[in-house]
């Protein structure tokens, strides 16, 4: 059966997209830890990060500089901090998430709630932050 | 002044040493969140992850890879974790930490206490059980 990744990477349930390539897809955590907060996904349906073959583990790790990137310009802050746990969604995805302490990388924290409009304006705004 | 990431590189500090090649030195963290907790950094000092080359964030992540497959062979884990924080040392580095349950990526809890003996054994047989 496909993961609920493959089925966002298809278009199967909604997903508030920044970005994908041939190899990627980038969209916004539902439940952030901050404002900002982006799941980077490799298309091929792995379940762990470290059994990607070597293209695509590069692919993953360079696409996703390049939304951290965008990130951080769109939610200022020191830097964007980088999270792979992969225990209860079983196909690999990077968490990219804003951050301004070091508690702030810490996935029992409360979520924020944010509203279907805040989740497209982020998401646009991160989009249109993207180098070309 | 070089960080302290580079003075254990070149050998000023001394590490629990796992392996090294032209781009990256991983060693085990000495306030581990797990044990088996270990450090990748490349050699490069660069602050943030984001800003390393596009050639060495591959190289980084390749070797990580390579030492992760290691330490879930020396210390049995469902997976292992990473995380990128950097806001304390101004040198890119990888957090990779064998889980067990979601909450074992939290930076704030408390970490373990090793002897030297422990941690010299840890490095020792995550170093063998390196694919060639």
């Amino acid at each position: 059966m496909a993961t609920i990744f493959t089925k966002i990477i298809k278009g199967e349930i909604p997903s508030y997209k920044i970005a994908e390539n041939e190899y990627c897809y980038a969209f916004l955590d539902i439940s952030p830890l901050e404002k900002g907060h982006t799941l980077v996904v490799p298309k091929q349906e792995v379940d762990y990060i470290f059994d990607l073959d070597d293209k695509t583990l590069c692919e993953l790790h360079l696409f996703s500089k390049r939304i951290a990137k965008a990130i951080q310009k769109t939610i200022p802050c020191p830097k964007v901090g980088m999270a792979v746990i992969g225990l209860e969604i079983p196909h690999a995805h990077i968490h990219l998430v804003p951050l301004h302490e070091v508690g702030d990388l810490d996935f029992k924290r409360e979520k924020k709630v944010l509203t279907p409009e805040d989740f497209k304006a982020i998401a646009a705004n991160i989009a249109s932050n993207l180098e070309k």
